[in-house]
């Protein structure tokens, strides 16, 4: 596998520092469990020394260190800088807070847009394998499900339950994706849906997955909305706008949603205050992607809105993940010719990394349900 | 009914501001409508305007006004400062601010404690009429309940559900009021619960309310609690401990709970930031009472507890309301020597402007479930 590397050089012994990291973590360095990191390359102390997490992901890419269960090991690194024995003890406390800077070291960003093109223009080839046929890039609901697809439509319907769907109503989707919800609300409840998105390649594929059906996509920046709807959706876009656009955003939904209007958020959330962005994924998947602390969500709602529910199901990210994954990894051979070996470490890396970050409960999958504060009427959430 | 009152006066005409005030909030003064206000005695309008909710309040009690659909006067009046009308307009901006002073002014609380007193030493014989047979002086579950017992059971139920108890548990009750959750647990789920209260006259009835069964009440306030707890359970509670007290209070919970373990907090919110303290309610019903806003009870948590579940149900305290009033009001003639017109009138006015109040929904009722940040385990929320 190791097809780009030089030959593997003479392997200097770890720094003591990280060591005495590590051994709060339960991953060791050359260790035979599966999650123990196998070190090919030496260099890697050093990259993660000077550049965190940003040259931890770049050594995996560049075949330095290999791990067999990567999700996990990624998973044990996060969970220690959570645990209450390394709040407790002083050095303990130093190990946990220089852990967590070493795998979320801020970086500079100057590069991230022509990265952050790349990796969407990869092409769709590569999500229509590794995703379901409703082509849902988010976080399906593993509450019945048995396997991707299933959760996928049960977190579909979950939406349009929760939102109270009636037919006729108008639905608006705040970042279409695909289609795949616009689809689904208008066919199963017979609602008219206006997608709104600002990527043209969405907005084309989405019109044709739409086909026949009182949907339109339309391409726009949410700021820019207009119109009067029913319901308001947003699934797995929130985490690209920004704090400091949070109070611009909540102020467009609420503009555009009647007085009893529903307006159901699905966001990715970030267990603590506040969310120190991730390097290596800043740089090569999700360029200047920002997780709400639930601090900030509470602030940006807390004038217009009332929480009428807020639903945790973060750990279906891993799951959601790890089948994604799965899916990647069955299909690599389709596409191991146009893309190279450090494009699939990359992708490996990124999927098995935010898995783990799910597991160790760092990152939190929330719905919220929103009402305007002049509703009166009763809402009963549902599971 | 005016027993205690002098003739008539001279009706003087209301104060111009008052009038705009409350032309905004569709209650008239001396209108036909069910919810206008009928003056009985103008000093109304100067002890509104110079002591806003203490003033209005207790007018009410001295029988200066009078409505006869009082929680609807409340709901309207509170209403109107929450609207996009209101907010929208720079004049009517003003005049909703007035409003929210005029219904929430902060006032001395030097009384609180005598008056606190002598509101809890009222006796049980009032509580026992008012409330459901389980003696739930909290919010009820109206979802799939057709009175106030079912309501309660309900409760009950959904917290032992959403906690997952399992026989042999301990459960921790942190102010276990009159026994009825530690109770319904230890029956129904075979649990061994503690309940800690601060008052002994509860210790005594929820004692006698327990017998053979598991369960032993504690004298203790939260602060000074030890031992080892599968599960934390809180129930109208959180509304005495302030904010202050609030990393206090967690930290205290997190302290006694198993790393894998769940805490439910059920507890009223506000539906903003920050509560501002009624008046009158302080002086005459809960001293030092404090309801928390959203974001006063994330930043409390976020350092050690994921927010596994937010569940709001706050209209249900609106019909719980009028069902203990409806309760209170029939059961009156058994009291009438024991109390006088004037304590009448003022439990009139609590439980109707506390219905009012949620109906508007200023007032919110939440229950949270809330782990350890090191728990793992897949917690699925129910409804």
């Amino acid at each position: 596998m190791r097809t780009n590397h030089s030959p593997k050089p003479e392997n200097r012994k770890a720094p003591d520092v990280l060591i005495r990291l590590l051994e709060e973590t339960d991953v060791r360095l050359n260790g035979d469990r599966p999650w123990d990191i196998q070190v090919h390359d030496s260099t890697l102390y050093d990259r993660i020394l000077h550049q965190g997490s940003l040259g931890f992901g770049e050594s995996y890419m560049d075949e330095d260190w290999d791990s067999e269960c990567l999700d996990e090991t990624l998973c044990k690194l996060l969970g220690a800088g959570l645990g209450a024995k390394v709040r407790g003890f002083g050095k303990l406390r130093f190990l946990g807070l220089f852990l967590r800077s070493f795998l979320f070291n801020r970086q500079s960003r100057k590069r991230a847009f022509e990265v952050g093109e790349r990796h969407y223009d990869i092409g769709n080839d590569i999500y229509a394998a590794m995703l379901d046929p409703t082509m849902s890039y988010s976080c399906g609901y593993w509450k019945d499900a048995a396997d991707l697809e299933q959760a996928q439509l049960a977190k579909l319907r979950l939406i349009c339950d929760k939102l109270e769907l009636k037919p006729g109503e108008r639905l608006l989707d705040i970042g279409c994706g695909w289609g795949g919800l616009a689809r689904f609300a208008a066919q199963e409840y017979g609602v008219e849906v206006t997608g709104i998105t600002i990527s043209k390649e969405q907005r084309r594929l989405a019109q044709a997955h739409c086909t026949g059906l009182p949907v339109s996509i339309e391409l726009m920046d949410y700021r820019d909305l207009s119109g009067r709807f029913d319901k308001v959706v947003s699934v797995g876009m929130f985490e690209h706008v920004g704090p400091k656009n949070y109070p611009a955003y909540f102020a467009a939904a609420g503009r555009v949603m009647v007085t009893d209007g529903l307006f159901l958020l699905h966001t990715i959330g970030y267990n603590g205050h506040p969310y120190i962005p991730n390097a290596w994924l800043d740089k090569y998947i999700f360029p200047n992607g920002y997780l709400p602390s639930a601090r900030q969500l509470i602030q940006a709602i807390e004038h217009d809105f009332t929480l009428e529910d807020w639903h945790n199901f973060g750990q279906d990210y891993d799951t959601t993940l790890m089948a994604w994954w799965k899916n990647f990894d069955l299909a690599w051979p389709r596409f191991a010719d146009k893309y190279d070996e450090r494009f699939y470490r990359m992708f490996k890396f990124y999927l098995n990394a935010c898995a783990g970050y799910f597991r160790s409960r760092h990152g939190l999958l929330w719905q919220l349900v929103l009402s305007k504060r002049d509703r009166r009427a009763i809402y009963r959430s549902i599971r």
